[in-house]
C-alpha cells in the first residue's frame, strides 16, 4: 500500500490477497495474483465467465451485455470489464472457477505404454579412457573422441560448457567416465557415421540411470510423464491445469492476447505454460528425487498454438487465412532456453505439426494408436472445440480440422461446463414415471452440464421422442419442459437442487449448438473418406482419442449422429494418445522417427475450401442425419 | 573513500585514480584500474619487473631480492609487494610501463593475403518465395527450407531466436529475404547434402555485404582484421597488447594465474582477452561503420594457451607433464558466448593444436605460408620464448616447440625490454676508433637491449673477437668491458646517455641466456630434420614468422648459431603469419578445410622426450656451434 493508488484486493474463498493499481481490470488482478478465475475468451468481455461477487469494498464497473441491471443489483460483477478503484474483497463463485481437483489425484489409471524397442535417443557411452602418457599425449578432447568413434559415435559436437569440465571430470575420475550422447536418430546397425553431440560428462557411478520426460500441453491440461530409460518403463504421470487458462479457454483466444499491442502477451503465456510444467516436474521430484540430474529429453506434444506459444514464437498467422503456421517441423532446443528447470544439457524436441489446426498432439496421438503401421482403415478423431479428424492406413493418411464450436467442452451451452465435480455427465429418463436420473460427477446436486452429459442427455431425450431431428422439443412430451427466452427449455435440475443456486436447464440454443457441433465432426469423416473413394461403411475401425473421449457413450454418439454407425468393436478408446505417443518418442528414437513420418504421410484438407464439405455439413444438421440410411 | 579501509591511489603519469582496499596489493589496484604495469612473472614476486616510485602517502613493503635496501630508500617499490595501507601516489617509470605505441600507428604494411578461391563457409542465400494460399499453406520454416533445398542446402538448422523472427520478417519483405547460411566446410559440386544452419534471416537490401573477421590471439599482442567477402579483400588490420600482459608476460605465468585458488584467475584473463577484442573491433567501426550487423563470421588462430584461456577452459594440465591440452579441435562456438560484443549468430571457429606447445598459431602460420602444399622440404620457424619449428612439405610435417626462454623477447637480459621505443636494435662496433654506434628504435637514449638487438650485438662482437666461441669476453679486447657481480659486461651506454636513467649494459649472464636460447632453437631444428634422415643443407626454403623476425637480420643469426647456414635466399620472412592464415580461413572454407588437415598432417615431437636431442642441445651451446662444419 505504497500510495493512495493501490489497493488490497483479497479473493474468497481462497483468502488470497493482491495489491491492485487503480484502473487495473479485477482479472488481471487475479491473475497476477495466481487466482483463477474463468475466462473463456480471454478478457475480451464477451463470455461473461468470469462472473465475480463484490462482497465489500468497491469496483468501478457498469451493467451491460453480460450483466443485467439484476445482476448488478445483486452485487455481481464480470472480472474482466470491472476496474479497481478502491480497496475490495471478492467472491469467486463455483461456476466461475477453475477445477484443478481431478488432477490431484493420485496416479490416475492410463494404458500402459511400451514402445516396441527401446532405443532412445540419448544414451551413456562408458568411457574407459587410457591415461595419457609423453608417448600418448593427445588432447582429452581427441581421447575422448576416439573412444566415441569406437563405439560407433563419431563427429560429434560438444558444447562449450561441457569443454570447460572435460579435463576436470577426466583427472578426478581417474579417466574413467560416462559421456551422455544425443543422437537425432537412433543408432543403426551398420550406420558408422551418425551426426550427434555429447550432452555432458559425468562420473562412472552405476546407480543413477538416465530419464526422459513426456510432456503433453492441452489448450486445458498439462501432463508430464517419466521414462526410466534403463527399464523402458513409463512412470506416473503428473497433470494440472494449463496456466494460459486464465488468458482465455481456446486456442483463439490465447492467440489474440499473445498479439496484445504492449508486447506483454506472449512473454506471458510462455512462461506461464513453463510455469505449469516446472511446476509438474516439480511434483514428480516427490516420487523420483534428484531425477532431473539425469534427465536428457524431453519430447512435447501440443497442437499447433500450443506448441508456438511454448517455443515463444508469435502464432498470428495460425488464425488468418490461409492459415500458415510459423514452424510445422521444430528443430531441437535446450529446454532451459524456454525456461524448463532442468539441467544444461537437456534436449527437448517438439512434435512435428502438419498445419495450422492438425498440431504435433495429433502425430503424436496416431503414433500412440499405431495404426499409422496397419493395413485396416482407420478413422481416428479427437472431439473438442477443435475436432481433429484423420483418415487412412499404412499406406496413405488424410486429415482436417473441423471448428466444432466449444460445445463438447461445454462451451457456448447456457449451464454447460467442463467434466469436473457438479457436472451432470450421465441422464436417464423414465417415460413411465414421467421422472429422470441425473448422473453428477463427484456427487451431490449438479452445477451444470459437460460435454458427454450433453450428448448423453439429448441421446436420450431424442431416443424418448421429447426431442425431435431438428433439435426441437416436442411440445407436451415431458413435465420438465418450459418456455424461456431461449426458446423451450428442459429444466434438469431447479434451483433448490442444484449445488450452484441457479436453475440447471437444457435449452433449445443449446441442442442446436450440440448438432452444429457434432455435424462438423461428422461432415468432416464423411469429406475426408470420400476424398479417396470409399463410404463410411469402409471404416474398419474408430479410434478415439482424448480427454472428452473417455466418458462417451459410443451408442449414445452414433444416435446423435456424431459418431459413424459401425458395429461396436470396432470402437476403441485409447485416453490421451497426445501423452502416450510423447512417451514412446521418449524411449524409442524408431518411435520419433515414425512421428516424423506421419507428419510427412498426412495429406491436410482445409475443409473450409474442400468442395462439397458445407453440402454435407449442411446435411448433418438434424438427428441423426438426413440422410438416414447412414444410420440404419 | 566510503570507509577507512578504503583509500584513493593515484597512478602517474597518466593521473588515474582507482579506490583500493587496505591489504590489497598495488598490482592488483592498477590492473583493476586498468593501469598497465609490467609483471612478467604473473605478480608472483620473481622477476622485479613491476618496480614503481612512493611520491605521495604510503605502502606495506620491505626490501628483499628484487628490491635493494638502496631502492626502497629511493622510495621505490614491487607493485606486485606492496600492500595498500592509505592514501598514496604513484609513478610509473618508463621500464615499468606497457607500450603500445606500436599498435596506435595507422595501418601496418603487412604482406597482402588472398585465397586462392573466394568461398566463404557462409553465404547469402536470396529467397524469393510464393506468398502463401490456400492451396499451398506450409508453414513458413517449411516454405524457406524448400527454397534453401532448391539452391543446394538441406537439413540446415535454424535457431529458436530465428525462428521467432522468421513469420515477421517475411511478412514485412513481401516473402523476399536472404538467410545468412553457415557449413563448416565449402559446398562442392555435387555435395547435395552438406550439413549447416542457418545464422540468421535478414531482408534483401542489395547494398549490404557479408564481412569475416579473422583475430590472432598472441600472448603479447592481439591483432584483429575484417575481409570483405563480396570481393575478398582483406581490409585494414587493428592491433593492441593483449590485456592479459597485466597478468604475466609468458603463457606460463598466464596458466598460474588462471589457476588462481581463488577461482578469479580464469574469468579475468577471459575477459581480458575478450576486451582486447572489442576493442579492436570498436575500432575497425571507424572505417566500416555498421559492418558488426553484417559480420556472421570469426577465425581465431592462437597459440594452445591462449586459445584455451580464450575459450574460457582450464588451461592447468598445458603445463604438467605430459602436457595434455583439455582441447586441440575445437567446436565452434557463438562468439557472444565468449564475450564479444557482436550480433547473435555470429560464428567464432577456433584454429586447431597440435599439441600443448604447437598450437593454433602454427597451423595458420603454416596455412598462410603454403609450403603444405609444395614439394620443397621447408623449416617453418616462429622464434619466441617459446619457439615452434615445422620441418616438412606436402607430403610429411614434424613439428616441435623448444623452451627457448624469454632471452628472444628481452627476458632474463639484465636490461632487456620488448622491441619497442628505446630498445637498442641495432649495433655496429668499429674496431679503429673502438667505438660503437647504438641503433635505437624511435630514436634518442636507449632504455634497453631487445632480442633482435641482442642477436646483433653479440653476432658483431663475435666476429670480432670481443666474444669468443664460449660466449665469454675477452679481456682487454675493447674499452667498453668492466667486471660486474655478473662476470665481465660490456657498457652500451652509461646513464648520462641512456633514457632511463641507468646504464645500459650486456653481461655475460646475457650471452650465456642468448646461447642458450639459440642452440635450443638449433637442435631442435637438427633433431626434426635428422629424425626424417636428413640433414641441414637438404633444407630447399626457411620460413620465418613472428613478429620477432621482421627485425632479424639473417647473417647474424646464422653467424651466432640461430639458423642454420644456408644461402640466404632460401630464408623468407612472412611477418605475422597467424592473421594472415586465419585472414585465409575467413575468405575461404576450402583453406579451413587445409588448415584441418595441417593439423591432422603434423606429427608432434615432445624434444625433451627425443633421444639425442640432449646432445644435440649440449653441443649447440657454442658460438656458432661445437661442430664447426655445420657453419662453413
Amino acid at each position: 500500500m505504497s500510495s493512495s493508488l493501490e489497493f488490497e484486493v483479497s479473493f474468497l474463498p481462497e483468502q488470497t490477497s493482491v495489491v491492485a493499481r487503480a484502473g487495473e481490470s479485477l482479472l488481471d488482478v487475479a491473475n497476477r495474483g495466481g487466482v483463477h478465475i474463468n475466462a473463456s475468451c480471454g478478457g475480451e468481455g464477451v463470455c461473461g465467465r468470469c462472473m465475480v461477487e463484490l462482497r465489500e469494498g468497491s469496483l468501478e464497473a457498469a451493467p451491460g451485455l453480460y450483466l443485467t441491471e439484476e445482476d448488478f443489483k445483486k452485487n455481481l460483477r464480470l472480472a474482466c470489464r470491472a476496474k479497481c478503484d478502491g480497496p475490495a474483497t471478492i467472491f469467486i463463485p463455483l461456476e466461475s472457477r477453475g477445477d484443478a481437483s481431478v488432477f490431484k489425484k493420485a496416479a490416475q489409471a492410463d494404458e500402459s505404454v511400451r514402445a516396441d524397442c527401446l532405443d532412445p535417443t540419448v544414451r551413456e557411452a562408458d568411457l574407459t579412457l587410457e591415461p595419457p602418457s609423453h608417448e600418448d599425449n593427445l588432447s582429452d578432447l581427441d581421447r575422448v573422441n576416439n573412444a566415441l568413434a569406437l563405439e560407433g559415435m563419431s563427429d560429434l559436437f560438444v558444447e562449450l560448457s561441457d569443454l570447460r569440465e572435460l579435463s576436470g571430470i577426466l583427472r578426478e575420475n581417474g579417466f574413467k567416465i560416462k559421456a551422455d550422447v544425443y543422437h537425432e536418430l537412433p543408432l543403426m546397425n551398420g550406420d558408422s557415421s551418425p551426426k550427434g553431440r555429447v550432452l555432458g560428462f559425468v562420473p562412472q557411478s552405476g546407480k543413477e540411470r538416465l530419464y526422459a520426460l513426456a510432456v503433453d500441453i492441452g489448450t486445458t491440461s498439462v501432463w508430464a510423464r517419466l521414462v526410466d530409460l534403463a527399464t523402458g518403463e513409463a512412470l506416473e504421470p503428473a497433470g494440472d491445469l494449463n496456466g494460459q487458462i486464465s488468458y482465455g479457454e481456446d486456442v483463439i483466444s490465447r492467440i489474440v492476447y499473445a498479439e496484445r499491442k504492449d508486447g506483454t502477451g506472449l512473454p506471458t503465456l510462455q512462461r506461464q505454460v513453463a510455469g505449469t510444467i516446472n511446476g509438474l516436474l516439480e511434483r514428480l521430484e516427490e516420487g523420483f528425487p534428484g531425477y532431473r540430474k539425469r534427465t536428457r529429453l524431453i519430447y512435447v506434444s501440443g497442437n499447433t498454438t500450443m506448441s508456438h506459444l511454448f517455443a515463444g514464437i508469435p502464432p498470428k498467422t495460425i488464425r488468418l487465412a490461409p492459415y500458415v503456421p510459423p514452424v510445422a517441423s521444430w528443430p531441437s532446443v535446450d529446454a532451459r532456453d524456454l525456461g524448463l528447470q532442468v539441467e544444461r544439457g537437456t534436449v527437448l524436441q517438439i512434435f512435428p505439426s502438419v498445419s495450422s489446426y492438425v498440431g504435433g498432439d495429433i502425430v503424436s496421438g496416431v503414433l500412440a494408436s499405431g495404426f499409422y503401421r496397419r493395413p485396416e482403415l482407420t478413422l481416428y478423431i479427437d472431439v473438442g472445440t477443435n475436432g481433429e479428424i484423420v483418415v487412412g492406413n499404412q499406406d496413405w493418411m488424410t486429415c482436417a480440422a473441423c471448428s466444432a464450436g466449444p460445445a463438447f467442452e461445454g462451451g457456448g451451452v447456457k449451464c454447460g461446463m467442463r467434466a469436473a465435480p457438479g457436472a451432470i455427465e450421465n441422464f436417464a429418463y423414465d417415460p413411465q414415471k414421467k421422472t429422470h436420473i441425473l448422473g453428477v460427477i463427484g456427487g451431490g446436486g449438479p452445477t451444470g452440464i459437460c460435454g458427454s452429459g450433453l450428448i448423453n442427455i439429448v441421446a436420450d431425450l431424442f431416443k424418448l421422442g421429447i426431442v425431435n431431428k431438428q433439435g426441437k422439443y416436442v411440445e407436451g412430451s415431458a413435465p420438465f419442459l418450459r418456455p424461456s427466452e431461449d426458446g423451450t427449455e428442459y429444466l434438469l435440475a431447479p434451483k433448490e437442487e442444484s449445488a450452484g443456486g441457479n436453475d440447471v436447464v437444457l435449452t433449445e440454443i443449446d441442442i442446436d449448438n450440440l448438432v452444429r457441433a457434432k455435424g462438423a465432426m461428422y461432415s468432416g469423416y464423411q469429406t475426408l473418406v470420400e476424398a479417396v473413394g470409399l463410404g463410411m461403411q469402409d471404416l474398419e475401425k474408430v479410434v478415439i482419442a482424448g480427454g472428452f473421449g473417455r466418458s462417451l457413450d459410443i451408442e449414445n454418439a452414433i444416435s446423435i449422429g456424431l459418431l459413424p454407425k459401425l458395429p461396436l468393436e470396432r470402437f476403441q478408446y485409447i485416453g490421451n494418445a497426445s501423452l502416450s505417443g510423447a512417451t514412446l518418442a521418449a524411449m524409442s528414437g524408431t518411435m520419433w522417427k515414425a512421428a516424423n513420418k506421419i507428419k510427412s504421410m498426412m495429406t491436410n484438407f482445409e475443409l473450409s475450401e474442400t468442395p462439397g464439405y458445407m453440402d454435407k455439413y449442411m446435411a448433418s444438421q438434424f438427428i441423426p442425419h438426413t440422410d438416414a440410411s447412414l444410420f440404419e
